[in-house]
Formats: C-alpha cells, structure tokens, sequence
C-alpha cells in the first residue's frame, strides 16, 4: 500500500539493531485518517470472505483494528496479556513471546466471544518473527472459529515471520513489507 | 446517553463486589458501531473547544479513542504502561493505582506527542476511583498542553472518583453515569 509505504519513508525512524520507530502515526500517536485507508485496503483485500470478527492483541493492534471493522461491519475482539479479576469464566489461552520487551506472556480470549460460528481476521501492527500472529492463531484454531486470514499493517520480510505464517497456510496480507532496512540509507520495501 | 444506558441494562452483567462487566460490548468485545454514536456524542458535548488531540490509556480506552478521533479529525496518543525499548528519548510520566489489577504502575507519553500545542480530551472506558484519570490529567498538566475535559463512556457514579476530578475543576462528561448496581436488581443511573 503506496500510502503507508510513503509515510513509513517519510516519518518512519531507522534504528541500530533492527528497530523500525513508527510511533508518530502508527503504535503510540495513531494518525485515524491513515489507519481509515488502512482499514479499506484490509476490506478490498478480504472482501466476500465472510468476515464477521476481528481478532487483536493488546494494545497497538487495537486502533487499527476498530478503524477496519467498521468497514467489515462487524465486532472486534483483542485478546489480553493479562488476566483480570474481571474475565471470569473460560478462556481460550496461548503463549506469545515477546522480543521487545524480551519475555514470554499468556494472551487470553474469553470462550464467549471466539466461537465455532465466527470467522475471523486477525489484524495487528506488526508482523516480525510472528509469535504474537501464532499465539491468536492458536486462539482462533481452539475456539473452533474459521481463519480467514490475517491483515498486518507493517511487516518485516527480512525476518522470518511471515514465511512461517504462510507456510502454515495462513493467507497474510501486509500492508507494507520491508525487505531490508538501515540506519543510513533508509527502507527497502519487497518489490524496491 | 440513553443508547449506551440501555446497552449496559441489557448486556452489562453486576457481580458482586461493585464489579460492571461490559465485556460483551466495550472493553473485551467491542461494539464498533456503538462506538460510533459514542465518538459522535463526545464531538457534540466538545463542539468548538479545539481539540486537536485525543489521550487515552492503553488498552480498552483506544478503541473508543480512535473512534472519537475521526469525529474531531484529531490523532489519538495512548499513554503505555510499561516502557518499551522502542520509546527512546523524553516522556512524560506518572502514576496509577489499579484497584482491579491490585497494583501501582507507571504510565508514559512520549514529549514527541504531548506539547503545549495540544488542546486535549482525555477519553477512557471507565472512571470509578479516578486514577488513571488523575494519572493522564498530571501527563497533560506536565507537558503544557491545554485539558479541554474528559469524556468518558461509564462512570461509576457512587465511587470518588468523578467528584474529585470535577473537583479539580477539569471538565468531565460521562456517557452513562452508574447510581448504583447490585447483582440481583441491576444498574440505576443517576438521574432515575
């Protein structure tokens, strides 16, 4: 998608160790008017496949998320990293680690609203060595709902996750692929 | 607003203990196109006040941020609650308490996203005790940015908090405003 790939150009920071800094539009200051062109490429992309729930995660997923289901018309739900006094009840449970913050974590989605009659896309940020993606698929292939597919905004094809993903016969679609990145020189997208 | 009232009426569950489940529709499950009509009715109640920026905590505040935000045609920042290694640089910090979580933590904006340029509404999910709200008001007062007010979707209107932020003569509009609940007979809403 011409739109984030530009922007990620204009606005995105390359850092040492393979941090690409988003957080001016994407994950910590969220530009709507973006995530709203987002949220219509994700509904070109999955049209006629049936959708009827977006799964997310905590929390920079759940932005976009929201914008994109108002053009599939449907709920979202985001499963959460933390179990609260106030999920009571059964759960759908998996485990994702995190490289970021360098730990792993259970994620969590109430039984109530992951079912056999949902048919789910995944939608998230990022998809880098595809833990978070493979957790709440786990999640959706539990719950006995069907998998659509999954709708990420940025993902870095020079790590593994999205080759793994796919492989798994998961349909990915990413909004912008980043084939190679550098403090110096800047973003490669996949196709550059 | 009567729409979210009758939600909360017939999807909201009261346990014991003063807890509200709403997970169905607001911080688990998210009802998008309610969100609409609440994100419509924050634009109204904030009509001509300026706002050019929506803070909010992660994580079920964002939703209903993000919604909003394309009403006022305004970015959303979420304040995070554990720092990254992705947030280089200054920030913005305080404390909250969470009485459902029984712990004390921090909360961070990046001084990229929060400066005295910003006009902001505070938008959250929930205010009972007031700690979060307090904790995003010190973030705004810190940075030097204008506080427009808080908008916020369920206010536990028999608990502190709503009196003591008001009290701090900062503006704050709840969407539903909760009397009192009880697992037996349900919710009443001030003014009922």
């Amino acid at each position: 998608m011409k739109l984030l790939e530009d922007r990620i150009r204009k606005d995105g920071i390359v850092r040492e160790g393979g941090v690409l800094k988003v957080d001016s539009f994407l994950n910590h200051q969220m530009d709507i008017a973006l995530f709203r062109e987002m949220g219509r490429e994700f509904a070109r992309l999955y049209a006629g496949c049936g959708v009827n729930k977006i799964l997310t995660i905590e929390a920079s997923g759940i932005g976009i998320a929201c914008i994109a289901a108002e053009e599939f018309g449907c709920p979202v739900v985001f499963a959460k990293k933390n179990k609260t006094k106030n999920i009571a009840g059964d759960v759908w449970t998996s485990k994702v680690e995190s490289f970021t913050h360098g730990r792993v974590y259970d994620i969590i989605v109430s039984k109530d609203f992951l079912t056999e009659k949902d048919r789910v896309l995944i939608i998230d940020d990022f998809l880098a060595m595809g833990s978070a993606l493979q957790g709440l698929i786990k999640l959706v292939r539990d719950s006995g709902a069907e998998l659509v597919g999954a709708g990420i905004a940025v993902e870095k094809a020079f790590q593994p996750g999205g080759e793994l993903i796919r492989g798994m016969g998961v349909r990915v679609e990413s909004l912008a692929r980043v084939a190679s990145m550098d403090p110096e020189t800047g973003v490669r997208f996949v196709g550059e």
